[in-house]
């Protein structure tokens, strides 16, 4: 999966301008392209990024083979000497980006693309497509991660997931999010995404009694003895049943770690009273799993209300963020070089002053106070501009200038990190579980406000005062 | 992409419980689940059935290689003799689907499943993302195209969809769906879903002016000329920029038909301002694309309000079904075999009445008004009854068993098809634009209440008596 040849994962017109590009005698011009999103999605008030791992795969496999190079052919539409052309093609280009488990806020570039136009074109639809999907799972799990305080959660979503990737790169981003493991046994294969899970309804239904199904499981697995309690009635039946196949099989031998899962029905309630009949038996250390359309709202509400869920298992609300599914993320021309190495910034106006972009090859840096460690704001500067630590930083808010800040006691560091020189990987991903720690510590640098669900505090993004001249003068310069 | 090994894209507690099933000595224990929904997204009245081109790509894949042994044996749960059991394993059931392309309503089975027990439980994750995943979209991609009344819609989304497979089955699913094509070119490649595209902004900002991106297009393309003209003013420069480029390009080979699209604005009044510009200069051919955060909703409404659009582009709103991305399918045991072939029903009760499901191995009709061709309503039976089409059916409803009604002048046909038997492909699969056809043709019977995006007529999904009674039977008789 990590070696599928993705290039014809691309949108149609990227063929055709590549060949238009090509005929037109522009294929060496050089473009820097950015990567950025306009609305945090649930409004939240920062994103998680992730999805650079898959990117990474996908320019290192690059090619047209002959089968795709017949099937563009059969089109009509491209000259010999474009197919000819991309029968050897690769990429050669540069791309920073920044590191998966980063908060990230709008309008900053969080990944930069500089290459020959055809190249820079061409992988825009795969660069967009995972970073939007794997960030948009990212964020959400990290907000039901939040809402858990501390309990594990797991992702359970594989069969309400869009598709398969959906499924197997959406738990590996659920993971960097914050979650413990997935029930997708791929993810894990794959990812290394720890996978677990222990028996359906349909297990309980096989046999002759709820018990029956229940001993048996514990004495084929009793150090993984997690007992589905729902299928019949939960109280009544379900954890009476749970205690003594546990009391049975697991005592004698000394056993004291098991579970419980629930499925359905008012999982305060009945967490509430299964707890107490569990700790009642002697059970005190089984743990309960609680399931069924969870969020990050309903488990704050369980968990205000005294639930006693110590896994929380959430399916389709984080496979698919279905609160707001979709993470708009855009590929933006921000400038050229002249053919003397010169980098021309280039803007795109529009009538709507939020889809102006911000142009020219840039450095985005971040902004932490000495004294707490928290993150204050981010900066963007243009790419050649020194920033000096030991001097005080005045920022402005871009669209409202008078609105300044100074820093005085502050690091800054770049978050951007170069992943290909020319063509080649000079970065080394770290493991799963590093990336998941660094989000884990970098979402703690955040104040509260802005963590908030509801209405959190608008996180500064800053540009330098050369960069916002320069935007402000292609402005006066565009078009009518 | 059709021959990938997805098979350790499962739950793993399929695993924990197949070894389980293998341990208890029930791995040929003979069982039934069925695949259904219980709610139409959108609270639409119908859905389109799709994703089982890929079942069958799946279940003809389905082993467990050297790899997937070795991985399984490393997590420390399974016996030997399963792992061995596995690095034989074939799918060996029968599979019973109603056909892509068909409307489908809440519960009723859409694909049965007989299998051993270790099989069926095995391929549950797969078989419910695949449908489910599909099914969402086409029924999505649906009800855009019948709000386009006619027009062309095309998928455009590939850069907002959840993963690699969201993009591309998305788009097939789209085009089943009734969508005339698609940007991914992948799908293309693999289903034969046309895909198309002409340029974006950055092919016009990669020029010095816009007429010259739009003149250079024209050289290359001139039979397949669309013009993006929203990059700087769409009625100021767009329109007659392209118009210039038209008329000094195309004219003088006495080619009419071009396009031009708007990704921006106000569509309703931009195009019917361009639609006026682009006659008049007597382009009346050109067609015009407009696309910008699309759905149902805006298209019924833009309509409304005049705009002149000849083709949609519809991206993320589509591609993720954004409004309800989730598709609920669920995956429930119905019936066991008793090892001298009787077939047993089974029901999974539930506190919550909607979730109760229907037993027993059953079979699916359709009942169409001879006089009008309409579909009146779906029946389902058990397995072994007969249907005499030549008497009257009375059918009821099996919430309210007090209403009834009977149908005299009706054909019946069943729904689903046989698609595996003995693990075996005993069906052909129609090539995607019969798909498509047949999808559009059984639309139509349908009666434009139930086709209402609001409060649409609830269709009549029955029972027969004989199953009816066998279902209260088992309720009757469930534990407590």
């Amino acid at each position: 999966m990590t070696e599928q040849n993705l290039t014809m994962l691309c949108d149609f017109y990227e063929l055709t301008m590549g060949n238009g590009y090509f005929q037109a005698g522009m294929r060496d011009r050089v473009t820097y392209f950015d990567v950025f999103f306009r609305d945090v999605p649930d409004k939240g008030g920062f994103a998680i990024c992730a999805g650079l791992g898959q990117l990474i795969d996908y320019i290192q496999n690059l090619h047209f083979n002959q089968e795709d190079i017949e099937y563009l052919r059969g089109r009509g539409l491209f000259s010999e000497e474009f197919l000819e052309y991309l029968s050897t093609f690769r990429f050669t280009g540069d791309i920073w980006a920044v590191p998966e488990g980063t908060p990230i806020f709008p309008r900053e570039p969080v990944v930069t693309v500089r290459a020959p136009a055809i190249q820079a074109q061409l992988i825009e639809t795969f660069t967009l497509l995972t970073m939007n999907h794997q960030s948009l799972i990212a964020t959400k799990a990290n907000r039901i991660v939040r809402a858990a305080q501390g309990r594990t959660v797991l992702e359970f979503g594989s069969r309400r997931a869009q598709g398969i990737d959906g499924a197997v790169s959406g738990a590996r981003a659920a993971f960097i999010g914050g979650c413990k493991g997935t029930a997708c046994t791929l993810s894990d294969q794959i990812y290394g995404v720890p996978a677990g899970g222990t028996m359906a309804h349909a297990w309980v239904q096989m046999f002759d009694s709820q018990y029956e199904a229940f001993k048996t499981y514990c004495e084929i697995y009793p150090t993984n003895a997690t007992l589905l309690v729902d299928t019949y009635n939960t109280l009544k039946s379900g954890v009476p049943d749970a205690i003594r196949a546990f009391n049975e099989v697991l005592k004698p031998r000394g056993i004291t770690r098991c579970g419980i899962r629930l499925d359905s029905g008012d999982l305060a309630y009945l967490t509430r009273e299964a707890r107490k009949m569990l700790d009642e038996a002697g059970w005190t250390e089984c743990q309960i799993s609680a399931s069924n359309a969870l969020d990050e709202y309903i488990i704050r509400d369980l968990l205000q209300q005294g639930a006693k869920v110590d896994l929380f298992g959430v399916g389709e609300r984080m496979i698919t963020a279905s609160s707001q599914p979709v993470f708009g993320g855009v590929y933006k021309l921000v400038a050229v070089e002249d053919g003397r190495g010169r980098v021309l910034p280039k803007i795109k106006v529009s009538e709507n002053v939020d889809k102006i972009t911000d142009p020219h090859f840039k450095t985005l840096y971040r902004i932490y106070d000495k004294a707490t460690g928290k993150a204050e704001a981010d900066y963007i500067t243009v790419h050649d501009e020194a920033v000096d630590a030991a001097q005080p930083l005045e920022l402005f808010d871009p669209r409202a200038t008078w609105k300044r800040k100074t820093y005085t006691n502050y690091t800054i560091r770049p978050l951007q990190v170069q992943v290909f020189r020319g063509g080649e990987l000079v970065y080394t991903q770290p493991p799963l579980r590093e990336i998941q720690a660094y989000c884990m510590e970098q979402v703690d640098t955040l104040w509260e406000e802005v963590k908030r669900f509801e209405n959190p505090h608008g996180y500064y993004v800053d540009l330098s005062q050369k960069l916002w001249d320069i935007k402000q003068q292609l402005l006066r310069e565009s078009r009518p």
